[in-house]
């Protein structure tokens, strides 16, 4: 594969293979909206996708959509949200460095985009899921998935549940799954909008006049050299860099070796190739992090760094467990629980079983398990008898973890070795408008180029919540596909 | 200021106002160093320079130089140092991400960068400052200057002060400070090399010809647009973009509001050039962070963070604990220390006295101390009786300390408050080759440009250490005017 992404000259080009008013590249959440969106503005729409169908990482992900403001599913399930609310938490846990304009825009459109993705035929189930936990075990609708009901952020804002669920039949993966329930839907308002699609396509370069407007790709398709002509404008919408090994070692070294939930065709590629006609970036170090622990597990015990310290309320969302443990303690983490919580967590429904690893040590005091997992005298000991004091009243007023999860810890009492158990996929690229325009370096939109999903920086900057990917990619997705229908 | 860095092309100029073999943007360390370095390999050199004068934020600094390896200076002191020994050090602190490539340039050449200083009239006197500190109080030569003698680094490689400062007069800032000291000489050489300098130039756009090869700058000098031929290369040597608020929110955020070491002239202008060039970026991200704590009373003390928790050798270089407290502590610091290691550390000579804070809090007892701090009951009182427990045998078995500064404890105790006090500069920018040349997103370097000092990313990425900024910035500085030259 060649690295050379200049763009090129239209009057070089001898053969356009391929032609439309829109051309987007990628299949994914924001590609599908991009599309949709220009359909109905009147474009003939034509997608480029690299592989051998639509879907993207999309598809094979849980499928959960960030949505708030007082939705129809959230106000079925009795949850009160207002965009001024959901302003608040994002700003909060989003950032430092959340762009604002696309977070104000964001929410007070998040009821609108609910109802567009209903009305494309997406299905939410009228049901709530409560408990911690990665995803939905079951086909309910509605989940927090951000750490919205945890400290800090439950004194932020009113926690609101606003991961919605695509509903799922009777396996949640594959064609079963949550991501694929949302893909199918859109994908077929796509295809009964006239939309094209050409596959096996792999972007190379972008085409542009003599006055540097977008007018086109060139690309490989089967291997031959094809251009394609975008007479009102070009879309990007490739996906994130996490499998770009040079890209993630310059932008991004925390994640070094560790890509996940993302899927091999996320290759920086647009990126490189806006960057090519001086398109800005932002946030290209921002990372999501999963943490390999299960959540119901850890709001059972307490989460230890190295030092033996806690560092995190353990009844947050995990992917903010995952970046705290990763950016901010080394990647080293222990679950420190006793016997009965252990078992107790066990016992109950989890979208992660295969996260209850076996404790690593078990001991009959705290003192004994501190000495057996090598760690320096007393430091454990006193974490543990500072977080008991406490649980004996209910409160945690060192990390404020919720009065439910907090019990003292007991005998016999183990750890669960969680060191160097994280992994995630990149968060930063593109700089863009809220209408999606990718923004050059000297603060004005690059004619004829959008872009949206991944491989643009969205609504997160260093924090994350589970459903803003697949959320700014299909919101900030239809954005793209309207602009570049106008031209 | 205009904010359009398109390039502009070379046809389309009518009057050259100046020209040159070597054009080189900024007359700090990294410019003078080009300067000098091209003008020996036989080009006619011209300097744009902003300002009024020669100095840049090097001539404002203290002076220190990162060298090692075994420099005379070292060997004179009897400290044994290796490049391997400097690599070792570099690569574990400065990462993740530090570039392999760049360190082991600079550790291989280091000795000889040292006598090319030398040879160019920078003075250092041999004699050895060994107390803790940001800078040497007064005229010494030599320091630890990055933590290489502190955990956990001293454990990594064979510590080794490479904190090299010219000597002072009698002042220890403005035309008597280190950075005068070292620039005064250089700039003097360069003039006697026929170095020829223009002032109050901004510069504004690169200028390529039809290939795409840079062959000039615009600019604008006393306010009037000006066209710079540049026959055989152009180098950038600009400085950060600590001062452009708006790069500083998309690529660094933590250092929002809090720019320091640096000057208003570094607004990142070269970079947003170069990048419109389609130039590559890396670390953006990265930054030196400034604590205004001084080292002298940090050493005697421990540091906690708003859970009460120790996070940091506190003996170690103080910009690692600015990291340390920004970045991974929420900007939130206390240091703890008895009445007698307070007036101790009082008593000491230090470059930082007016960091010599009064305590917040005094009280009888840890316990008390607090509850008056707010802190959650039990918090600071088990840590202080961890840190006491193995302080009894002199020894840190959490953070690592040096025996030397470990002492229990003791009453009266008082806190004082370090929150939000960090500052700093970026470290990010343009990404080059070992041979100063600016790469492009293809991964090819971008005919005739070059740059070198901190609108690149050099030996530091996530890590820094004193003497660091104009220790690269002076190697390669000298790598681009030498690149340049040979055009």
């Amino acid at each position: 594969m060649s690295t050379d992404v200049h763009p090129l000259l239209a009057d070089r080009v001898i053969t356009w293979d391929h032609e439309a008013d829109v051309v987007v590249a990628g299949y994914g959440i924001a590609g599908v909206s991009a599309s949709i969106e220009a359909a109905r503005s009147g474009a003939e729409v034509l997608v480029l996708e690299r592989t051998g169908g639509w879907g993207g990482a999309a598809s094979l992900s849980g499928g959960i959509v960030y949505l708030g403001g007082g939705t129809g599913l959230q106000k079925a399930l009795g949850f009160d949200d207002s965009a001024e609310n959901m302003k608040a938490f994002m700003l909060a846990a989003l950032g430092p460095g959340a762009d604002e304009a696309k977070i104000s825009e964001y929410c007070d459109g998040s009821v609108e985009h609910y109802n567009w993705l209903v009305d494309n035929g997406v299905v939410f189930k009228e049901s709530f899921w409560g408990e911690p936990g990665w995803e939905i075990p079951g086909d309910d609708g509605l989940m927090f998935s951000g750490g919205e009901n945890s400290a800090p952020f439950n004194e932020i804002a009113t926690p609101a549940p606003r991961g919605h669920v695509p509903q799922m039949t009777d396996k949640r993966t594959g064609e079963k799954g949550g991501g694929f329930k949302l893909m199918e839907p859109l994908s077929k308002v796509a295809e009964e909008l006239g939309v094209r699609a050409e596959y096996d396509v792999r972007v190379q370069r972008l085409i542009i006049d003599g006055d540097g407007r977008v007018v086109g790709l060139a690309a490989k398709q089967y291997g031959k050299d094809v251009h394609v002509r975008a007479r009102r404008g070009v879309v990007l919408a490739t996906g994130s860099f996490a499998y770009n090994k040079d890209m993630v070692a310059t932008y991004a070294p925390q994640l070094n070796g560790r890509p996940a939930a993302a899927i091999e065709e996320h290759d920086g590629r647009a990126i490189r190739m806006a960057q090519a006609l001086g398109a800005d970036l932002a946030h290209m170090d921002a990372t999501e992090v999963a943490f390999f622990g299960d959540p119901q597990l850890m709001a059972r015990g307490i989460l230890v760094n190295a030092r033996g310290q806690r560092y995190v309320p353990e009844d947050t969302y995990p992917g903010r467990i995952g970046q705290q443990t990763l950016l901010k303690n080394d990647n080293q983490a222990y679950l420190i629980i006793d016997e009965s919580a252990y078992e107790e967590g066990c016992a109950t429904v989890s979208s992660t079983p295969y996260f209850r690893f076996q404790p690593k040590w078990v001991a009959e005091s705290v003192d004994e398990l501190e000495s057996d997992m090598g760690l320096p005298a007393g430091t454990l000991q006193s974490t543990v008898e500072v977080y008991n004091r406490h649980a004996a009243d209910g409160s945690d007023p060192v990390l404020g973890k919720k009065s439910e999860w907090v019990k003292p810890i007991g005998t016999p009492v183990a750890a669960l070795d969680l060191r160097n158990c994280t992994a995630g996929f990149t968060l930063g690229g593109l700089r863009t408008t809220v209408d999606s325009e990718v923004l050059h370096v000297s603060g004005e939109p690059i004619p004829g180029l959008y872009a949206a999903g991944r491989c643009t920086s969205g609504v997160c900057a260093w924090g994350y919540a589970s459903g803003t990917s697949l959320g700014d990619g299909s919101f900030f997705g239809r954005r793209a596909g309207i602009s570049a229908a106008k031209g």
